[in-house]
C-alpha cells in the first residue's frame, strides 16, 4: 500500500508557518510499515489542489490531506474533495449539531460561516473525532482512499490516531512492523556519541540489525533512535530490547528516559519515588524550569513552586541573597538554600546567569551558575554555553534537572 | 515566472527531520515577488526523484532542489540532474582542489567518496558559494532553470542569498514585490474574525488589492495577515499601511502587535513607557508567564519576578492568601494583590486555576481565575477554557496579559 501526504496551505508555500504535519504524519506511517513516497504542499488555490490531489491518486492507495478544513472562504477542501470524488455535499445534521453544542458550551455566539463546515462530500463519512469545530473526512474515490482531515497539529493528530492510522493498518494487513525506541541522554556531544557508539554501528551495519541515529532536540535531550523491523510486534519488541541494553551498557548513565520521557518526568518520578518535594529559585530561566516541570500532568504531588527572582532586589529580599554579585558560586548556593528555606521543600534546584545578548556584571552571555541542594547539601557549578538567549535559557534548565537527576540516583543508591 | 520547490531526502518522508528549508525559500522567493506554487519532499530514489523533477519542469520555470548533495551514496541529486538534463558528467578539477583543501585545513583525511562531490553535470556550472564541501550547482535545462543546493540549512541559506536569488531577480527583470503585515489579535475567534471583516474581504475581491487571511497560532495570537502585490517596495508598503488602517478600523483594539511582535513584548515595551513594574503570581502556568516575558531582551528592566505558588501552601505562606478555595476570586485577587506586596512591583497579574486533566475543588478542568492589579485597584475575572492542560496553560498566559493590555492603554488614555 502507498501513501502520499498533501499539506494545502498558501501559508505553507509562503513559509509563514513550516509544515510539521508532514514529518509527524511520514513518522507514524514508516511505523505501521506503510510507504510513503511522497509529500506536496499546495496552496488554496482550486486548480492547483485538484491538479494536485489527481496527481497524487494517480500514483498512490491512500492520499492523506491536511489543512483547509476551517470556516473561512479560504478553506476550500471540502469543496475540492467533492469535485475529485464528482459528488456534490450535503449538509450533516448531526454536525451541525455537533459544531452548535461547541459554541453553546463555551457560551459564544457561533457565526454562520462556521456550519459550512458541516458540508459533507455525499459517499464521504466523518472522522468520529472532532476535537476542533472542524470535521475530517474518510472519502473512497474508486479503489483509492482519501482522509482529509485539519492543518491544526493537535486536532489532525487526534484523528490520525483515533482512525487514519487503524483503518490504514486494518486496509494494509499483515505488513511488516517496524518500531523505534528513543533513548533520550544528557551530558554528551552529538558527534562523541557518535564515536562511542562507531564500533556498534558497525557492528549492526556487517551483521544486519536494528539502526541506531542520532537525532539532538535543544531541551528534549540529545536522542539516540533504535529502528527494528520483523514480522510481527513481539519479535520487534525484544530486538529493541536487547539492543537498548547493548546502547545503555556503552553510553552509560548519560540516557535519562525513553521515548516520550522528558527530564522534567523522571526527576518528578524519582522524587516521588523517594518521597521528596522539590523546591526552584531561577533567575535567567525566568520561570522555565517552573513551567517545564508543571507541563507533566500530576506535577503537584513534589512540585512545590518557583521563586522567580528576575530583578537582583528579589534575590536579596526573599531568598536571602548576602549583597555582592549576583552570577557567582555563592549566589547560586544561596539561592538553591533560599528555594528549600522559603518554599519548604525538602530538595532544590537554582540558577543565576547571562542570558544575554549584553554582558552583566563584567560575565559574558552564555554564563550560568547552577546549584542543588540535596539532604542539606548544596553544590555549584558554573558553565559558559557558547549559545543565544533562547538556547542558553533552555540549555540551563535541562542542564541544572540533570545535575539534580545524578544526585537523586546516588542518593537513592546509598 | 513560476518557481517548484523540491525537497530530496527518505529522512524527510520518514518524519526524522522536518523540512524547514521549504518554508524559508518559499519565505524569500515570496520577498522577491516570484510565484511558488508547489513544495514537494522525495526520497533519495532514482525513479522518483526523476518523476518528481520532470514534472515539476513541465509547470515551473525555475526548480531549487535541496539535498542529496553530500559525498555517500545515497546522495544521487547530481546523477538525477545530469540524466534529466541528458548529459554525462565531468569531474571538475578546481572543486577537486577546493575539497582537498577543505580536508587539509581541517588536517582530517578526506575520504575518497568526497571526490564525487566534484562531478558535475556537463553544461552545469558550480555555485560560487560553498560554505561546506558540497558545490551548489546552476543547471540550464532548455529553457528552465533548475539550481541544486545542499540540505544542510545553513549550506543552503549561503547559496540562495549569494547566488540564486540575486540570479533570479536578474532573471525575472521588473516583477512584483509581494510584502505581507501580520495584525496580532486577542479577544476573538477566527470565524467571528471572518464575520467581522467579511464585507472588506468581500470588497477586497471584487475591486482587487491586498487579501486577508487568518491565522490561529495558540499563544502568539489570532493573526490577521495582509498580503500585498505591487512594481516597487515604496508602492506596496503604502498599499499595506492603508489596508492596516482600514482593518484595524473594524476590528479595533483586539490588535495587539504587528508582525513579530509578541503579547510579552508588547506588554513590556507599554510598561516601560509608563515608568511601571511588573510582578507575577502564578499557579497553574507554573511559570510560563515568568518564562515568556523574559525571552524578551530587555525584559529586566521592567519585570521584576513571579511568585510560583504551585502547592496551596505556598499561596498562603508567601502570597497571604486566606484560607479557603484557591480557584476563585478571592484567591485570584488575592495573589495579585500579593504579588505587588511581595516583589514591591507597581502592577501584576495573577492566574490560579485547573489545568486538568484532574478537576481540583470540584472545579472542572480549563477554569481559570485571572486577576490584574494597576494603580492599587485589583480586577478578577473567569474563564473556562474547552482545551487540553497544555492549551489551557498557554491561553490562560496571552489572556492574563491581554487584560493587563487593556488596563495599560485605559491608564495611558486617561
Amino acid at each position: 500500500m502507498r501513501c502520499e501526504v498533501v499539506a494545502v496551505g498558501t501559508e505553507l508555500l509562503l513559509g509563514q508557518i513550516v509544515d510539521t504535519n508532514s514529518a509527524w504524519i511520514g513518522e507514524q506511517l514508516a511505523l505501521a510499515g506503510i510507504d510513503c513516497h511522497r509529500h506536496t504542499a499546495v496552496g488554496d488555490n482550486r486548480e492547483r489542489m485538484l491538479s494536485v490531489i489527481r496527481d497524487a491518486l494517480d500514483r498512490a492507495d491512500v492520499i492523506i490531506v491536511t489543512g483547509g478544513l476551517g470556516p473561512t472562504q479560504d478553506d476550500i477542501t471540502r469543496d475540492v474533495v467533492a469535485e475529485v470524488m464528482g459528488v456534490p455535499m450535503e449538509r450533516d445534521p448531526a454536525i451541525v449539531a455537533e459544531i452548535s453544542s461547541r459554541f453553546a458550551g463555551r457560551d459564544r455566539e457561533m457565526p454562520a460561516t462556521n456550519l459550512r463546515q458541516a458540508d459533507i462530500p455525499i459517499g464521504a463519512r466523518a472522522i468520529a473525532e472532532m476535537p476542533g469545530t472542524a470535521p475530517g473526512l474518510v472519502c473512497p474515490i474508486g479503489d483509492r482512499i482519501l482522509y482529509a482531515v485539519p492543518g491544526v497539529p493537535w486536532e489532525m493528530k487526534v484523528m490520525l490516531e483515533g482512525t487514519v492510522l487503524p483503518d490504514l493498518r486494518r486496509r494494509a494487513g499483515a505488513e511488516e512492523v517496524i518500531i523505534s525506541r528513543v533513548l533520550r541522554t544528557w551530558g554528551r556531544s552529538e558527534s562523541s556519541l557518535a564515536e562511542l557508539l562507531e564500533e556498534e554501528i558497525h557492528r549492526l551495519d556487517v551483521e544486519g540489525g536494528p539502526t541506531l541515529a542520532f537525532l539532538a532536540s535543544g531541551m528534549e535531550g540529545l536522542k539516540i533512535r533504535i529502528t527494528a523491523k520483523g514480522t510481527n510486534q513481539e519479535t520487534v519488541m525484544n530486538i529493541l530490547k536487547e539492543e537498548e541494553a547493548l546502547v545503555r551498557k556503552i553510553v552509560g548513565p548519560i540516557v535519562f528516559g525513553v521515548d516520550e520521557q522528558s527530564m522534567e518526568s523522571v526527576i518528578l518520578d524519582e522524587l516521588a519515588g523517594q518521597g521528596l518535594t522539590l523546591g526552584v529559585a531561577e533567575s535567567l530561566t525566568g520561570g522555565m524550569i517552573g513551567s517545564r516541570l508543571t507541563e507533566v500532568p500530576g506535577s503537584s504531588k513534589t512540585f512545590l513552586g518557583s521563586i522567580v527572582a528576575y530583578h537582583p532586589d528579589i534575590k536579596h529580599k526573599i531568598l536571602g541573597l548576602p549583597e555582592g554579585p549576583v552570577v557567582s558560586r555563592e549566589a547560586a548556593l544561596s539561592m538553591a538554600d533560599g528555594a528549600c528555606r522559603v518554599l519548604g521543600a525538602d530538595v532544590s534546584v537554582a540558577v543565576t546567569g547571562v542570558a544575554g545578548p549584553e554582558p552583566l556584571e563584567d560575565e559574558i552571555p552564555g554564563t550560568v551558575w547552577m546549584a542543588t541542594k540535596v539532604d542539606g547539601i548544596s553544590q555549584a557549578s558554573r558553565v559558559i554555553f557558547p549559545f543565544n538567549r533562547s538556547q542558553t535559557r533552555q540549555f540551563t534548565v535541562i542542564s541544572v534537572l540533570d545535575q539534580l537527576r545524578h544526585r537523586l540516583l546516588d542518593r537513592r543508591r546509598t
